[in-house]
Order: C-alpha cells, then structure tokens, then sequence
C-alpha cells in the first residue's frame, strides 16, 4: 500500500510551485502517492488553512503524511516541525496551520526541522514547501525515523479557535470560512445548541434573519435562505441553488447568532 | 493495471471537497488510480457536467469508473445510481448529469445506491460525494459487484440534448458551453451539414456574421473570427487568439445558425 | 520505478482537455506517473510556458518526460518536436515553450512527430494535446525509441530570452512574470550584480524605488516593498504579505533597474 502524502498549500494554481513539490517527493519517493488538499488558500491564510486540514485529515488513511505550507514567515526565525501522532504525521511551519487538527489527536512526538542533511542543497529563504518540507514528507514515507529531523520540542503554537458564547441558551458565533458555494460555515455545532429543540432555533447572520435548520437544500425553495447542519459538524449559513455570502454579504468573522424561540 | 476512478464535480478547487473525497477513495482502494476531469463546473451546472462527461468518458481504459458530483438535489428524495455499460462504470445523482454519456452506449444495469453498508457511517445531507459517491467508487474499485449497492432500476433520468433544426438546408442551434479559451461550442455536427458543401456554410451567432468553416486557427489573422470542428466534433464559434465569448457576447444557450450560400 | 510524464499546459482548470489527457496516457501507459506542473499559463503565453518549464523541470527524477502544450498555431504548419536530452525527454509544438528549459541541457536527439501509427486515430486540428502529445509520451514511457515517431531534426526554434544590460554596474532588466502572490519576477540575477557588494544596489520598477536585497519577506514591514533573491534564483520584487505587482502596476515586460549606490 502506497504511503499517502497530502499537500495544503496557498500556492495557487498558476504557478510551477506544487508541480515541483511533487517532483521533489517523487525523486526521493517514488511510490508514494500524493494528494491534493487544496493549493487556494488565501495568501497566508493560516486560520482557513488550518480549518481546511481539520475537517479534512481524518479522511485519509492511517499512516498518512499531511504537509501544510502556508508560510508568511518563510525565511525568518519561524519554527518548522513535524508532529507525529497516533495515527497520522503533520508538517508545516509553527505558525498554527496545524494546531486545529492537533486539538483533538493524541499526540506522540514533535521534532523541530533543523537537521540539513534531509533537506534540498541550497535552501532558499522563499520556498522551503520545495526545499524542506516536501523532502523531508518523501524521507518520512521511506520510513526515515522524524528523530532525525532535528530536536523534540514540547509544544507547538496553538491558534486560538474561536468558541462561540452561549448566553440564555442563546448563541452567539461567527463565520469561519465561505466556502466554493458561498455558504457561510460557523463555528456552531450540536454542542453548543439544545438538541431537542433544534427547530426553535432562529438563526440570523450580520443581524439580518435567515432562517431555522432544515434537513437539505431542497427544503426550501431556490433562491430562499436557510441553515444547514454541515458535511463537517458545523451549522452552515445556506441559500438554495444561490450564495449565501452574497445574500448576506459575509466574511470570516462575520457575526453569526442562534436565538432560541 | 490500476482500476481508474474519474472524477467529476462542481466543487471547486478552493476548499477540501475533492481532496477529501480521495482520502475516503484511497481508504478503500488504495490501489485505484484518481483522474480529474473538472471541478470547476458552475455550482449546480447539470448540462455543463453532462457535457463534460459526454465528450471525456471515451478517452478512458475500458472498466474506467466515472464519479460526477453535480447534485443540487443532495439530501432531497432525488435517487442515486450507478450504471453500468459494456465498457464503463457511471455513478452519480439521477439528475440528467450521467444521460448524454449514456445515450452512446449499451447499458447492462442501473442500480440505484440504497445500501448503506457500502457508505460511510453517517451520512451528511450535504456532502454525498464524501459519504456516498466516494465509497461506493472504492467498492467497486475493489470489485464488489454492484448489485450490492441496491435494487435495479428500469430507466434513467434523461436530460433533453438541444438538437438543432434543420429547414431548407439550414441550420438553427445554439451554444452548448464556452470553454477556457473562449471559444462557443455548438450543438452543430458534421451530421446536420451538407458533407459535400461545407465551404457553403456561413455561421452567425447571436445575429452576428461569424465567418465559414476554417481548417485552424491559423487559417484567419490574429483576432479574427471563424468557425472550426473542434475536437468533440461540435463546430465551435472562435476568434484565432482571442475569446469568440467576448468578441460575440456568447453564453450557454445563445443562437446560433448556419446558413448555407 | 514509474515512469514520470509532467504536463504543462494553458487548458485551464474549468473544462475537460487535461483530464481526457490523462485518460489517453493512462489508457496507453497505465504504470506511468503524472503530475501536472500548471495549467493556468494564459492562453498562448509562449514565454510564461518557457519560464515554468525553465524552472520546474530540474526538480524531476531523470527519465521524466515533460509535455508542454501551449500551441495557439495547433493545426498549421508548426512542427511537433520531442528532445531527448541526457537526463530528459521534452515534447512539445516547436514554438518556443520548451527553449528556455532546452539552453541548459546536453541535447541528444530532436525528433519531428510525423508517424501517425503513434498518434490517435482521427487526429483533430484543435487539440493536438490529446491526439498527439498525449499518446507520443505514454509511449516513450512505454520504453518506445523515439526515431519511431518521425524524422531526426537539426534545430529547434528559440525564443529570445530577455537578458539584462549592464552600464556602469547598474543592471537594467524586466519583470519575467507575476506570480500567485503578486511578487514580480525579474531576469536579474547574482551573475548581474558584483557579489561583493549586494547590499548597495537600490531596485526601481516601472521607475519607483522598491528597496534594497533583504534576507526575507519578514526583514520589512508587513505591506513594505523589498528585493529577495527567489526560489528560482532570479531576483523579485516583493511586498511582505501584499502584492508588488499592485503596489507597482506590474506586469511582464515592466522594467526594472538595479542601481549601485
């Protein structure tokens, strides 16, 4: 079975970036099998990066390596590490692009990347997706131990997630990311909502209503807003057949509420 | 030889949809080999998919199998099928996305997807692709005989194909889609034309005098318009180096006749 | 080991044309191995095709075969070419798009693609990358001796590479090409500038002051303009977490001077 080996990059589409990533990889480990997250991150977006690697790591098998390069610091004194839990290897910068995924594995070791030996010659101070990160992904699907990578460090940097507050069984959140759709994914789950009174629930996004929780697009007509329990847990800010961050003119950190009828 | 898996979707390249549901593919069937076809097509676009598919399928190995997630239906009754034909595996929402594909070939069985021991525990209202579409590719990757997935169904649903009308030797039709480069593809074959006097043939779009049938590009100046067979074998409104979508205002359905001299 | 077939190509992301690629080298060379470099080069941008290859192409495993097709005179008389170098194959319409990647490498063989018998039957004027590229390199990946494929060629079609002029060791060059961040890509590099004395040369665009050489993105500001030295080992002008290219209205061809203090 191949060793998987995920890239989440803000490289873009348009550029020889990634192309060389996986010639990097595939010169040193040809049978590896290399999957794209996504390359569209924000430049230097690390809180959508970072959403994109939670709600997507699971998915992939045990034993898969997940590379995150989004990277504003390249090149300063940034940390870059790799963290090997239980069942899966994250690299990156230190900059939290990891940490949501982190939060909720249990985690066995983490390695500073200092030891050039396992890097490309000529480290450049722009790209170290090409001259670190992506050799040292193909060194570990070979099996090289992380230890040799450089020292254990104790932790890692934690981006803070944004919790939503409940007050009088009232929710108030925020928008953590649009997505392709233009729906608007919050940072509200069934955790924070009463579960026996889910449809009592009113939802409103940058204070203008939207609707309660409906079972699917198709439950309400084209064109009407409504709120949907998401592919990834959280509760999704939804326009049938439209985009809800035109219709409510929403970004991350737009202000989301649940108010209880 | 690896089994193929194409996929197919609207689901963009900005967010974790696609990668993840090559993480719940390879879980499965981590010897599948996964080809991209688009995921750009226009959120909730059927006839853009249809298309797409209908003019790829046949490049692929025999026993290929074609995923298209173009599903605005998801969550709703709408039904979910795979299809197999002499040469193919097609799986996809019941929508239309799978039948210009289909009407070139001779289907064995239909077999709509009810059975959830082949999809992933928890199945989302949202996100069929992940839940269903992926798994049940990887199954049948593996070789599970597709009548596992549900019972057989008699009959499709059929997407209408806009055949262009045909009176006194001319030809009224209309664009089927604008590709990358601008160019206005037609409804219009070689089927529809008089063979012997293609020469005869003046094209207009939108009301506008395009030009005659060319051999390529090259065969006007830079900037100027014509009328090439593409490589579908639809005739396509063009402009050598430049966009006939700008140049003509074209968009999916705009008029298009061929009128012969 | 796999047999690596890179693909480099201006088809975009939104229709088809890469995926049935795919579909037609799977179907001949079902072990190879492809990874695309990009597929956003504008349409018929020769010189940015040029420019990625240039700079992608040593990151891959001897052997690899890289197929570019950028080729808005697909159809005419342009010949199709594959180059056998010591460590590569490259194919590609003659036009340039492989030339900047050629100058650096010990050329072996150049060869016109001329045998049908290696090409799909029914080769269309518009999409040579499927009916000729496509299959030509999943059979040289096959192992096939390139002489099969037509006619041994003495030359190949060079396109200009814009070299820098130096007066009085100040260095007036262009910006090759923008990339995803913005950063602005000259075709200055270390061999235009006296080592000794980098840090004395002061950087204009479109006849602005940019700055000076910085170590890295993180030496300036966020929104600062700087000078690094890039991946590629060409000198850009960058803005820390923004845009040069917004900041200096640029595009390829702007100028660019490097005056020593």
């Amino acid at each position: 079975m191949p060793r998987i080996i995920t890239l989440l990059t803000d490289f873009g589409y348009n550029d020889w970036f990634v192309g060389v990533m996986k010639g990097v990889i595939t010169s040193i480990a040809p049978e590896s099998l290399i999957i794209d997250i996504t390359h569209n991150i924000k430049p230097g977006d690390i809180r959508s990066a970072a959403f994109n690697l939670m709600v997507s790591y699971r998915f992939f098998p045990k034993g898969s390596i997940h590379v995150v390069v989004v990277d504003p610091g390249v090149g300063t004194a940034r940390k870059a590490i790799v963290v090997q839990t239980e069942d899966m290897i994250f690299i990156g910068p230190d900059n939290g692009v990891l940490s949501w995924a982190l939060e909720s594995t249990d985690i066995c070791r983490i390695i500073e990347l200092q030891n050039p030996k396992w890097f490309l010659k000529n480290v450049s101070n722009t790209f170290h997706g090409r001259d670190i990160f992506a050799p040292v992904a193909a060194h570990i699907a070979n099996g090289i131990d992380i230890q040799e990578f450089g020292p254990t460090v104790s932790d890692y940097f934690k981006l803070p997630f944004p919790e939503p507050t409940i007050s009088n069984y009232n929710v108030t959140g925020e928008i953590l990311l649009i997505d392709r759709f233009g729906n608007g994914i919050t940072n509200i789950t069934d955790s924070h909502l009463l579960r026996t009174k889910l449809e009592k629930y009113k939802f409103f996004a940058n204070s203008k209503f939207v609707g309660r929780i409906q079972q699917s697009y198709g439950s309400v007509p084209a064109g009407k807003p409504l709120v949907l329990k998401g592919s990834t847990g959280f509760y999704e800010i939804c326009v049938n057949s439209g985009s809800a961050a035109s219709m409510f003119n929403l970004e991350p950190k737009s202000p989301v509420t649940a108010l209880l009828d």
